[in-house]
C-alpha cells in the first residue's frame, strides 16, 4: 500500500519531506505522491504542502479510519473486517447489505456521520459528524432466537463498560436500550436479527453515542434530552481508544456469554440499570397501572409487579413507563 | 375492471359471444376488446377467436390467478393480498422485498415457476411450472423470538390437513421441515424471521408442495426421493382448491396458536410426526450416537433421549439423524 508507506514516511519525518525524496525512496512518480497526498487530505489528515520543502504532516486525521483504529485494535474478530464511510445514510443498512453477502462475524461497519440515523420504534437518531460514534456490528451467534434479546443487553454493558474505564462518567442503563448520565441519553442501541427457520442467520447491532459534542452541536431542544460524554465528563474522548475498549469489552463478553451463559451478564446489566427497585407507572393503550420494577427476564423483558402481588412480564415497543413521582429517569419512551 | 367484465360474459356465453357485442355492452372499441383477449391468453385462458362468430372461452386457466382464485378464498386476512406471478427466480425473495416495503399479514406471493427455488441450507428446491404450489406467506405476530420457529411446525400441520381434506394422501412430517408421504419428499418449508430488538418484524414461510406431477416431470433420479400428491394418490389435485383450503387451515390454526398457545399445534404434529418414539442414529460433526426420539420442544428442538437416559434438544442443521436399521424415514437430512 503505496499510501501507507507515504503515511508512515511523513509521520516519521521530523519536519518537511521533499517530494523528490518521496518519490524515489517508494519508486514512485511525483504525480502519484501528489495523488496520494490528496487522497490522505481527504480522509482528513492535514498535510502542508510547500513548493519548495515538500510536504509536512500537520495534524493526524480526526476521522476513525483504517490506518488509525486498526493498529490500536486488541480483539480477535471483532473489528477485524472494518468497513469505515466518512457518511452513509444508516451503519445498520450497509451492515445488513454485507451479512446478507456473508460479512464474517465481528465485522464492523462504522461512518463519521449518518444521513437516515435511526432509533428503535424508527425514530430518528441525530447524527453529526466527527463528534460522535455511530457504527454496526455484524454477529452470527449460534443460539436458540429466544436468546437473541440478550445481545442488546450485553451491548449495553459493553458500552457501559467502556465508558467507565475512558471517561469519568458514569453512565446508566434504561430499560430498554438507552444508556443515560445525569438523566439525558448518551447511546442508543437498534438490534435487528434476520434468521432462517430456529438458527440465527446474522445480528446487526447499530450503536450511536454522543462522544464530543458541546451544547451548540445539539440542534434545537435536543440539548435538552441528550448529552455527550465531554459534557458529561467535562474533558474531551479519545474515539479511537473509545472505539477499540468498545470492542475488546465486547468481545470479551460475548465470548463469555456464549460459553457461560446469560447470568453474569445479567447482573452486570442489573447494576447498572435505572430504576430497578422502585415503583414505575405503566401506560399501555388506554390502561395506566402501579407496579414495582424488579428486574429482567432472561430475554430482555422487563419484570414488574402489579398491586395483586404478580409478576407481569413487558415487551419493548408494547408499553410506555414514567418513574412514579414523575422526575428522574423514564422507561420505554 | 373491463378484463374481468369480459371473462364474466366469456364464462356466462353459452358458445360465442361477438365481438361486436362485447363491444357494445362494455363500451370500448373493438380493438380494445382484443388486447383484452390477448391478455386473458397469456394469463392461461384458453379463448377461440372466429372472424364471423367472435370468441368462445375453452378452458379456464389452469394457473392460479387472482380472477381465479380471489372468489374461492374463505379466509378473513391470508391471501386477501395476493401477488401471483408466472415465473420469479424465489417466492421468498419476493415476499421479503414486500415485507420490507410494508405489506400486511397474510399477504400471499405465488408463482408458476422458480428458477432460484431454495431449500434449507441453501439446497436447491425443484420447481417446474404449473404443477406444484411456490407459495410464500407474509406473517406479523407479537409474539416473544424463541415462539418464532413454531410457525413452521404450524405450517407443516396446515399442510398435512390441506393434503388429508382435499386428496387420498396420508403425510407424514419428517422433523424438521419436510412433508413426507411413502417415504418421498412431497413438501418443504422455509422459514426466515426479521426482527428488530425483541420484536418480530416479520415472518416468510416459504412453502413448496408437489401436486400434479407425473414421475416423468422430476429430472434426473429426484422421482427417487420426491413424490407428488397426484402420483400418491392416484388422482390429480385442483390446485385452487388445494390452495384455499391450505389458506383456510392455515389461517384457523395461526389465530388459535396466537390466542390460546401452543399445546394443541404440538399435539396435531406429534401425531402426524414420523420417527418418534423409534430408536435413532444421530450424527453431529465426527460423533455418531444412540437415542429414542421423544418428541419437540417449544421451539421446535428435536428431543432425544441418549443412553445414559439424559434428554438432548437437537436444532436442526447442526445434527444428522438416521433411522436405527437403515430404511424408512431419516430426520435432517
Amino acid at each position: 500500500m503505496p499510501r501507507k508507506a507515504i503515511l508512515a514516511a511523513l509521520k516519521e519525518a521530523d519536519g518537511y519531506l521533499s517530494g523528490e525524496d518521496l518519490s524515489r525512496t517508494l519508486g514512485m512518480s511525483r504525480s502519484a505522491v501528489w495523488k496520494h497526498i490528496v487522497a490522505l487530505r481527504q480522509e482528513g489528515y492535514e498535510i502542508q504542502a510547500h513548493t519548495r520543502l515538500g510536504y509536512k504532516l500537520e495534524r493526524a486525521s480526526a476521522f476513525l479510519i483504517p490506518a488509525e483504529v486498526e493498529p490500536r485494535l486488541e480483539t480477535e474478530r471483532l473489528g477485524r473486517n472494518y468497513h469505515f464511510h466518512t457518511s452513509l445514510p444508516s451503519s445498520n443498512i450497509t451492515a445488513k447489505e454485507l451479512a446478507r453477502q456473508g460479512a464474517p462475524e465481528g465485522t464492523v461497519v462504522l461512518t463519521e456521520e449518518q444521513t437516515a440515523g435511526r432509533g428503535r420504534l424508527g425514530r430518528g437518531w441525530y447524527s453529526p459528524p466527527g463528534l460522535g460514534i455511530y457504527m454496526s456490528l455484524i454477529l452470527r451467534p449460534r443460539i436458540p432466537l429466544g436468546q437473541t434479546p440478550q445481545v442488546t443487553l450485553l451491548a449495553s454493558v459493553a458500552l457501559c463498560k467502556a465508558l467507565e474505564a475512558v471517561t469519568p462518567v458514569r453512565p446508566q442503563i434504561k430499560w430498554p436500550n438507552d444508556i443515560l448520565v445525569n438523566g439525558k441519553k448518551l447511546c442508543g442501541i437498534l438490534t435487528e436479527l434476520n434468521a432462517e427457520m430456529e438458527a440465527v442467520n446474522y445480528l446487526v447491532v447499530g450503536i450511536g453515542i454522543n462522544l464530543n459534542q458541546q451544547p451548540a452541536d445539539f440542534p434545537g431542544d435536543v440539548a435538552n434530552v441528550a448529552t455527550s460524554a465531554a459534557i458529561a465528563g467535562g474533558e474531551p474522548v479519545d474515539r479511537i481508544r473509545f472505539l477499540t475498549t468498545l470492542l475488546s469489552f465486547f468481545e470479551a463478553d460475548y465470548d463469555h456469554w456464549l460459553q457461560k451463559g446469560f447470568s453474569q451478564l445479567r447482573e452486570e446489566w442489573l447494576a447498572r440499570a435505572a430504576g430497578i427497585g422502585t415503583t414505575v407507572r405503566i401506560i399501555s393503550g388506554k390502561q395506566e397501572w402501579l407496579g414495582q420494577a424488579e428486574g429482567i427476564d432472561t430475554d430482555g423483558a422487563l419484570l414488574v409487579r402489579n398491586e395483586d402481588g404478580e409478576l407481569q412480564r413487558l415487551i419493548s415497543g408494547e408499553v410506555s413507563l414514567r418513574p412514579e413521582g414523575g422526575h428522574g429517569y423514564d422507561f420505554g419512551r
